[in-house]
């Protein structure tokens, strides 16, 4: 029987990771390149296909070998449609991704949301192995998620599940970009830390935390986590008030779905144990204890890798039915 | 082949209900007694012996034909070990509740959680069937749920899943019986109702309130309710804020799991269109448009009788490998 690939790719708003696999899920190539969306759909879309040549060209497999790709985009999306809905990052809105892809390329190809993928990447390469029912979050600029239950990815009726960040942790709490109040990405990512240093700057305040972020007055999370690294109690204060929130979500989030293990990553995690144990703490403090007991809280494995290769494990899903007809 | 049957027990605090049905689900008779708790927990099972002699011999139905008997009884519990940990309603800890029924009566038992079963009695007997993903929310004294989730129950890594009724839904909120504070059961449960009419009443306020329940300061719902029914408007503004409160719950449900359909059962939903419509319209201000254009937020269909035909749905899961098997 010969040999079958699989294509990965990760589209974000600044890079396209691509990632080529074998039939037994090993990585066999990788590429990253800038996503260039200012250049437009066309160009982003070439830039697509040449990172997919490039990872079968380094590995000598010939394009008839490859038997699906998956590619991961920022929501909202219709996978099951192959359609891009909205991406503000990408300034894309409904572009029939698979329909462009399979016309170029020949070669079958599916939509899924990034965080499902990022979620089904730590559940099959990452942190997750071995789970059955786990929760993925991933706080950045924004906070999304993805979970395992019942050991498959779960999508949800409209394939919308996830949307974490859009949990209300304080109802009349400040605004957030969807148009509600008090979500927990209004409370709890990075853009909630920006905003709470910014206007503790308009305040005259927050000293520390201007100089860290080199004496803008925009200042950015970041410029918080330097100025928290350091010891100013300020940005302390703010990291400490968004993984209190985070908490909360967790605990939610637990009391609800008894998951065995919650992953977090993101940007966020970089700012280290005041978020992690932060959120832990919060967590314990709200959820019951039976909840509490079962479940271990760890960090992402895989980092910016946990889209491509949630990609490569649903593209080898995708392969089953075929291998089980032909083999 | 002889004919099969299951027998479906609802084990509550203040009456058993049980439930005999063929391999069809055609449900054949039906038993409801009251516990009887004070009696002690022998008393208690003795009389669910009794139910389910007198739902066979209504039907004429042996003892040798009945495959699977399922009981739900309130958390928490084992599922898997068929184990009632605490039961406070019952009195009971640690009750081997499957052990002793088995011996009693030589008929394969299961246990599992009265929510649960009536998300399960909903979803296939009910006003869930043909869902996929739904969930069921029984708001009465206090707030529980349960999931069908693709098309499954999820019951989570310890079974403990659905507790929607210890979300968090304001952090700094009133205590909640569980010690943390905000739960949505302390904010949108017949009992935070009644702590808000009374603490209404402890001011001297809530004159209609107070008449409704009879005069004694320790007014309940009920009087709340029929406070509200007349038209008072300190009793409207209580079952209006609980509503809001379910509202916020319901979108976070929304947001996180994407369902086709949530179900609003429990006693709560008899005070009317000041809860039902209440937290539609906080649901819909607070769910993502994707979440709330595909969901349908209906009433639940089967009442007091959801949890023993979820029983009755779970035990003639039990049956299919047999079945599959033996035929």
């Amino acid at each position: 029987m010969e040999d079958k690939f699989v294509i990965g790719v990760d589209l974000g708003g600044t890079k396209i990771y691509t990632v080529l696999a074998g039939a037994d899920g090993r990585v066999l190539t990788a590429v990253k390149v800038p996503t260039e969306a200012a250049g437009g759909r066309d160009h982003v879309l070439k830039r697509i296909m040449q990172t997919m040549e490039q990872v079968r060209e380094q590995a000598g497999v010939p394009g008839r070998l490859v038997r699906a790709t998956v590619v991961g985009a920022p929501g909202p999306l219709d996978a099951s449609r192959g359609v891009v809905y909205q991406a503000p990052n990408l300034g894309w809105q409904n572009v029939p991704l698979t329909q462009l892809m399979e016309e170029a390329t020949g070669i079958p190809a599916r939509l899924e949301n990034d965080a499902n993928l990022a979620a089904l990447g730590e559940h099959v390469y990452g942190a997750g192995r071995g789970e059955t029912d786990l929760v993925y979050i991933t706080v950045s600029t924004g906070i999304g998620s993805g979970m395992i239950l019942d050991g498959r990815l779960y999508r949800g009726v409209g394939g919308g599940a996830g949307e974490i960040g859009h949990m209300t942790v304080l109802p009349d709490g400040p605004p957030c970009s969807c148009g509600n109040r008090g979500c927990l990405e209004a409370m709890a990512s990075g853009s909630a830390i920006a905003r709470e240093a910014r206007s503790l700057v308009a305040q005259g305040k927050g000293k520390a935390i201007l100089a860290a972020g080199g004496g803008r007055p925009e200042v950015d999370a970041e410029a918080v986590s330097a100025a928290a690294a350091a010891g100013d109690p300020e940005a302390i204060f703010i990291i400490a008030e968004a993984a209190r929130f985070l908490g909360i979500g967790l605990a939610n989030v637990l009391n609800l779905l008894n998951p065995a293990l919650v992953i977090l990553g993101g940007g966020a995690m970089k700012i280290g144990s005041v978020v992690f144990e932060g959120a832990r703490s919060e967590m314990q403090k709200r959820a019951l204890a039976a909840a509490y007991d079962r479940v271990k809280l760890v960090p992402a494995q895989l980092g910016g890798r946990a889209g491509a290769m949630g990609a490569v494990a649903l593209a080898l899903q995708c392969l089953v039915p075929e291998g089980m007809a032909g083999s």
